[in-house]
């Protein structure tokens, strides 16, 4: 098996510049100058976004394959395109890799990018190879473009709308402690969370459409409902008053949670990593978007409020209770 | 002083945030939310570029300023863009800090990003910033545009070009060598040359400058000027002659390159990071350039031949010799 070593960079970016380009049309120049060349669709507002990926932190290569880890890598940004109500269009990816990296490792973390940049019609246009003293950084970065009646940023919404989610939450937190933990292949409530966590599923063709229906507000659940929750409500200057009950959670999250001696519902808040999408809307606008399209996966959660109501929890009880903002966060020191 | 894990990843980003739009008419939503939101120019083209700059491989804490290494890691990247003949508009910055990071390391390596941004009129809009558990990682993507008459590839260069640089080369790589070699600081001609490897200027005026009036092909010289040439030359089909005597030096090259028991030249060729730019153009052209330019620093410095000759550097005595296209290769073992 070859290494990078052996390879070089040069050796290396042929390997992986085939079958980089889903849309032709907007690609001008892709893989191999000093910047690649795209053609913007007129009358669009332009996004960018970027992330990175570092091992020990994000993931860790025992419990990820290649292909999962670069599947992962775009699918965050993706996302975060799809939470302003834009299209995904083109990704520039940088590498850090260690010098012992075989050739394979590399390959097939770029077959999982190409595999979800395909099924989304994103390119990938560019990127930079460099070798790492200590473990794996990925740093992706997508651009994307949303028409300018369709965006949507976080500080729009208004008291009296509806706040929805795309999703069942706290899957990929549960999953991620099952992978932490270790032996969970046994367990058939697992597989689901797991996948949840390595393999999660950017709400890309929704974002969009939520948009279009006049979502007020959008942001992806990357730090856990409660956090994002606060986010919108601080943008907004708004308050969002949650229910507990109406939270959707995988089927599988209570048993995974009883496993572990963690609440699902804490899950969902607390833990991050799901990606689906949380939008306020007028409840007329949510009425139609619900008769227009007969299988939307949105489920309402609560409701937006006064900002001096703060952002609060109505548990199972029917007692509000303020939530925290806690979800990850780098940096600080957890309690 | 207050470490990052005091401040947490949102007190970072508003002590990142102030002062980064330098052009605000075309930035509808900067730092804070899901992604940036930009407002492109009709009609032009789009580029993209990213660079990734590691502790230990790109740069050590111990010869380079957090000022000085944040001017870099955007200068990388504004090289590119304008070695399309583009002109940098916004950049996303990713940041991998480890913990024990003081706030004000953050602070100033924002303030040399910014100073350089504001010299370009480039907007930061957008970022990530994570924890690292070894080491220092930055990556700096950078979004331009470019008239779609003044986009340069590597792949235009023709049979009787002239090939030209824009200044000085080998300066960055033998400054590279002083800073490793330690206890520079007392020889005069240390100084300018370790500025070239510390703080690089990018061409970013020159370069649309140089697509408007012809150049053929166009690369930023960051891995020495015989594995550009090679680039130019293997893009373009033809073969690239360069001469030796032509090729611009700073004076202070030579006493550098006596003291390190190297050869100057060497540097020039084979050194990285001087981030000028090498092009190719009719010679009618580059005639009117430096007739319309009185103080335009080009240099010719060879011409571009059939490919069947190669790249090949013309000695002081007048005798061609194939240029080989080594030069700074990640993964690469060096012999």
């Amino acid at each position: 098996m070859n290494e990078l070593k052996e390879l070089g960079e040069f050796g290396l970016i042929d390997l992986i510049k085939q079958d980089t380009i889903n849309d032709h049309s907007s690609v001008v120049v892709g893989i191999g100058d000093d910047a690649a060349v795209l053609l913007p669709t007129p009358r669009q507002l332009q996004l960018l976004t970027t992330d990175m990926l570092v091992e020990s932190v994000h993931f860790k290569l025992t419990t990820t394959t290649p292909w999962q880890l670069g599947y992962k890598a775009i699918a965050v940004n993706l996302s975060d395109i799809a939470a302003m109500g834009g299209v995904p269009r083109h990704a520039v990816v940088s590498l850090a890799l260690p010098q012992s990296t075989p050739a394979e490792f590399v390959t097939n973390l770029y077959k999982g990018m190409k595999e979800i940049c395909r099924a989304f019609g994103v390119n990938i246009v560019g990127g930079d190879t460099v070798s790492s003293p200590h473990g794996l950084v990925i740093n992706v970065t997508v651009a994307g473009e949303v028409e300018p009646a369709n965006l949507v940023c976080r500080s729009g919404a208004r008291p009296g709308d509806v706040v929805a989610v795309t999703g069942n939450l706290g899957s990929s937190a549960a999953g991620l402690d099952l992978l932490t933990a270790g032996e969970w292949e046994d367990f058939d409530f697992a597989w689901p969370l797991v996948t949840a966590h390595l393999t999660p599923r950017p709400q890309v063709k929704l974002g969009p459409v939520l948009a279009a229906a006049g979502a007020t507000s959008m942001d992806d659940i990357s730090d856990g409902l409660a956090s994002e929750a606060h986010e919108i409500a601080k943008a907004s200057q708004v308050g969002i008053k949650l229910y507990a009950k109406q939270i959707p959670l995988a089927p599988e999250l209570a048993e995974a949670a009883g496993q572990l001696n963690k609440q699902a519902l804490d899950y969902a808040l607390f833990g991050g990593e799901d990606f689906q999408l949380v939008f306020t809307m007028e409840p007329g606008n949510y009425e139609a978007l619900l008769a227009a399209y007969l299988d939307l996966p949105v489920v309402k959660v609560g409701e937006v409020v006064d900002a001096d109501e703060g952002v609060t929890l109505v548990d199972e009880d029917g007692q509000a209770q303020k939530l925290e903002a806690r979800g990850f966060n780098h940096f600080r020191q957890e309690e």
